[in-house]
């Protein structure tokens, strides 16, 4: 039979955005590999371009960009360089995307809307994406908007190792900041074995206008409030809530999130004295100028380090959560 | 200037499955239409056969579908008719899907999961469709599935007039069966300006062995008690949530859904004495030996038969929900 | 260079739908193999649904069912399948339809009609399948319905291997039980080196309103007749043309098919006295009360399997049948 | 509402290849149109240019091409003209192959043969075609090689009016030339109540090395023999099956064709004694050197035109053949 | 036949980004109508969001975005707006991007480069466009990028409208300001019936290390020179080349160009000495304090408008620019 | 875990168009192997057909074909053997087109005309081609015309190495024949160290009717020069710019070209006095009897069968050229 033969052989090669520099060298430190040396740029009238420094061609590759302000530059430089790396024959492209950007639009909530999360889907495919990564997506059914395979990973793990070593659990509920979040809270309570409590917005109905009451559903009196919630933007309905379980007796109000997007005035607020502690991890980078002291940040890039190696390595990224979720 | 001129004019045309006839000619009749005379048989071994029995080309074509079961026949039905009318030269297709199959199955809960709901939307894609029209969607989201537009119709109005005749609001509470449907009772609480109370199921720390108990948020005791959800399948959750209700001083229990799937046992649970009346639309067909006394079935042709007119003369349908939604 | 390097391996595993598991499971014994060990249900309403308990990331999936009634629910199993092993990261998707479904509504006879095997072909694409592989197609042609290869395999060394241990060839004459088949019999003659005959179904011209007679065209008189046909469904083409050669004084006759639908009454009227032995292959399953007597089944297995392994192993299927096609 | 609002219309435009100029302006006559005016050429190295003299912006149109030899460059044309229209921003564009290439490469006979009839479909998609009308495709199957409409015609009413006006029907016998014609002899046979015979090529079990002897079934000695074929491409197999007819007896031979490819050496071996008579139509050019006196060309002009009218003003294509197929 | 009928109507609607308003508007009022009232704004961690205050069903939208700095976020909030037009079923959406963004990286200079206008126009298809409309690429090659019509607009005759009005012709030279952009000049010299000059940059063979000299090719001693590009972005190429003419006596340098980019230094480095006059149009916004007393700022929304008006009407484009292109 | 594992391997084929035999087998003769043995053959009425005559399955195809005339049948040959691969289970396919056909047709000078080179590359795509190797493209933008990786080679070493070993660089000056071919002329000059001259064709403003001149910039007097192009079709320019150069005093003229179309009257003009000699590459083949005494054909298949084996062993095609391009 004519032609060559020879052994097939794969590559694993991590390429990183400008975005969030530190958290891309933890993931390739953690594999124990490097990032591929890229020059990434943005001219004078905005335009980005991006070029890798080695050769790419039949590799694995792995591009990592956190989805921070500003959003749309990191969202099309992610674009261009997977455009990059289709061109230069990369084998299969997964785009790891810690914190999925557009995930709140995931319908439409009235007419003529658009459904960002699903076009975002689209414009990775189209660039030439063949999987993403993602973690802990706002809606699940974000993973049903890609048309391939989508790794969602959950840094509930990451979240619990440091509350099961701080906490004594005796005197932990758990809390959801809104209805929308009871199932979250509802996997906390269980793997920590405390009760839950939920709250619950509604409208006053002794004031008119608008005006919001945030009742409280569960004991909260004279417990350490545990509020979790996926991620924290302006802030504003976490602090709120932690008013409210303050107001109704909490000791102690702890707030865990996965996504620390901070937008203003989140690093204000968050100081305030109904907020005895904050949580979170760092899929998203947190300037130094927005830490405050109460502040915990753990690392996120030991997770991803690994689901990526269950990837390359045709492993299982299910069974990384199989006690979690 | 060469070639020949001519003013166009469009036509729209209903085609119908054999799932839920009344339906269709409800909707064909509220139109002031006939519906296109089919020939649609199944074979001996399972194999359905569709042909139409007048032109339909240029057309714009609305194929209607009530996915009851067997639904994956009713699925493979509609599938077919659309390739028989994206050959047949029609102009464009709109799959009018009631009751949207699969829209349980929309993410994956754990690995190597379908997302169904997704893989449903494309089927109708790849065979031709270009629109979709459904009613009260299970998630939001499943309209970001589709790759087009998606015409979501909500029952809400349709039940509301029917409750508004019925019943004073002054003893009207409106409850959420579980924690995942609140946002839609909330709606109805808005509505009918009545107080909202929702039922939480979790485990009972008392008991061991995943005993759960119902727990109530709210005040129930005394009220008329309204329990909304989008489907009745088995009624197993609306039977206990009703049940619940009663315990804790419910002076009536109604049930009002949008779509009667009404799998065994359903018809033969709801007629117990904790569910005092049960209220639904006909997006699915509900067989004589299914009804029972204290069932009420509204009409939802004359929703359907609006939207369309309103997608044939390029109106619009939002403006149709302003009220409500 | 940066990244990580490691040698390549592929895995093959077999994937089963509920419709015929004898079959699958014969496959993975002949390759030396296991099933993947499946959760596959059918809720109330009728939505199926499939969820695979071990890992399938990188591997190279075939997906085996057979497409007996109800033929659309396992059709539908069979893309949900598909669909959950694309989002599990296969690498490579097969779907194995030993008996491809709607193989015979293939072209539009009249206007307005589907091509059900072309959207078959599509809705597989679309799931996610990038193989088809299938025995004995109804017609040729249907290979290009599909945008990708189809490995199409013949059953007819399977049959012919056991009439050649059990005939006499001196005495046997292949017959074509209408005109659309000549060309496959025209390959038993060859490989049998027995004369042809053909049944051919013409108006009478004596008798008036479509009264159909089975001419004959070859001798048949005093020899064993081999009727041979892709498929057998009601059975009734069959055993008219049974009837027509004992008519003309065919002394046997054998009956030789790869697909037994068999739709009632095929199972009833092949136990005429016209027919003398029917041989058939199980790329359908025959249920027990399905079978008779003069029925003998062949396993088609070893041919599944045979080929599934020259396609994992990069090998040749289409040296398998070097010399009979 | 915002916006400008006006009447629709609609605008016919025929483009016609280079290949067969007289039949593209015989339909635009009996259209009542002219084809509009086209700068088409092939430079020096082969390559082919195109260019529209007036804006086809959002018309309906048809581009007709013949497929005659050399069969490459009139499908290069004709894909080049789609793009043009294309990126013209014409509203639909419709593919008129009267006679459709490389139609007998349908399926694979043998493993790694292309399916060049499913990749032309994919061209003419991929250039820009909405839709493909056709006349006698080669096999029927070949409308589900395209995705999307195909207007299928047929030549046959054309053909049986010519012989209605000339034939005595009581002497006809209708002869289908080999085994895998047979359904369009029979649909002839029906038309014109005239009885039928086959040809029946056999290797000659008396003579070694593939010799084949030509086998009539059913009567035609003293009878006039109409012998039908979609086409005539070197003319062989048809010359020798009116060989055979009048070794068997037949008074005259008549062969009859829709496409007349006239490979050398066709139309001088077609002007053999055996040969009557030879009626074709004129889907493909055929040049002043290759008529001869026997033959007789019927203009399918009228039928395109007719086809073309009923697309245009979204009547039924379906319908102009109720009466013959 | 059933169905119900009506003329069609169609209606065309003016979308506009938030990037350039006065530009949008002044399309809306030369086209005689008003742009959709729309809520488009940023939310705090970057993310836009997009809806129209009234219904788009049915029409033939065009989505005007001026794609300045900051490029990444207006180039995503029309992606935005295509993919909302999409799903509220709009029937035909053209792009209107009058700069097309990332125009420069058109080609891949070097290995692993993107090719950023190639997934530009990937981004609008899979978004939702079906047509592009743009003024004078940078390369006409982009025009392939799409699939689908581009209406390429020329500003040549804005700009030499107002250059026949106050320019003396028998003093002028057309220069080109590098290799590049010598056909550019080429139309225009042959228009203004001007002579032709080329600045050639080159490295100094007479001192080391890159350093350029601009050669000048044709004689611009005592001329006004027009310095035609089709963008300025920096400025700095333009302005070396009009020293490069006052140094070889030049009595006057204009510089005319489509769009005006200006990144800084642009306004600074274009007053001074060398440059006398500068005239552009108005595709790009260009903020009061970018703005200089030797700067004229055409309008380019009437060509805009008449464009759009010819493609809604299926009118001729081309036929716009019968006199200079 | 059930399955089947084994070590992957990987397959390079080699399979060629009949366009240019001698240039497909010295890639293989270069690469250590040989083409894959095939069937390629022209019916009658001109339709190709090929057929591989060993197994191709799971390989790494290259399927090499020379663009000349007959350029279409050449390219749909290509095609078609595209089509066999994809179908016969090919893993990965490359188009190799040494020279890219219609690359001249790569944008719309005027209005309705096509696009061509960017409807080769969605043939290519659509056939089944996941990448594409040509060398020197006329335009480097059609590159971005293929959505997939393309391997641009550059002729430019292999020319460079000719003249290194045989011009004395002090006496040589590089031209360029047009203002389009600058940049082109200019990496010449670089890599040679030679001054560079430019010919610029213009109108005669002396004399009507568009005579042009052509006007030489850059000092040829008494020098050596060396005309370069990407290629000689007709040869009318090249002869006119090399007499133009004699002329003005050049002592020799030398042209450079990669791709050697050579159509008429090239090979008869090539051999006037003003040009002293001619070098191309055998990217297309060059008959017997067009070449001519002062003719050097060099190699291209060393360049060719290197960048084959770089892909095949996911090595760099970039760094071939980092030293000239």
């Amino acid at each position: 039979m004519s032609g060559i033969k020879t052994n097939g052989q794969k590559r694993l090669v991590l390429v990183a955005g400008r975005s969030h520099p530190e958290l891309a060298e933890a993931v390739a430190e953690a594999l124990g590999s490097e990032l591929v040396p890229t020059d990434a740029r943005t001219f004078a009238n905005g335009e980005i371009y991006a070029r890798f420094d080695e050769s790419v061609r039949g590799c694995d590759a792995f591009v990592i960009q956190s989805h921070t302000a500003p959003i749309n530059e990191w969202l099309m430089e992610q674009l261009i360089m997977v455009d990059a790396l289709k061109r230069a024959s990369a084998k299969r492209i997964t785009v790891v995307a810690p914190f999925y950007p557009y995930a709140r639009q995931d319908k439409k909530g009235r007419g003529r809307e658009p459904i960002s999360a699903r076009l975002v889907a689209d414009l990775f495919k189209t660039a030439g994406a063949n999987r993403i990564m993602s973690v802990d997506l706002h809606a699940s059914q974000i993973q049903g908007f890609f048309d391939g395979p989508v790794d969602h990973l959950f840094a509930m793990p990451v979240l619990l190792e440091h509350f099961r070593a701080s906490l004594d659990r005796s005197e932990l509920t758990v809390v959801s900041p809104d209805m929308g979040r009871v199932r979250v809270a509802d996997m906390w309570s269980d793997q920590l074995d405390a009760p839950l409590a939920i709250i619950h917005k509604r409208r006053d109905p002794l004031v008119a206008n608008q005006v919001t009451v945030h009742e409280i559903v569960g004991n909260v009196n004279g417990r350490v409030c545990l509020l979790v919630d996926d991620m924290i933007d302006t802030g504003g309905t976490i602090v709120k809530a932690a008013q409210a379980l303050k107001d109704n007796g909490a000791t102690r109000v702890i707030v865990a999130a996965t996504h620390a997007v901070f937008s203003d005035p989140a690093s204000e607020i968050l100081q305030s004295a109904c907020v005895d502690e904050v949580v979170v991890t760092d899929t998203l980078p947190i300037p130094e100028h927005k830490r405050f002291d109460t502040l915990t940040i753990l690392p996120i890039a030991p997770l991803l380090a690994r689901a990526i190696h269950e990837v390359f390595e045709d492993g299982s990224v299910t069974s990384m959560f199989d006690g979690a979720a």
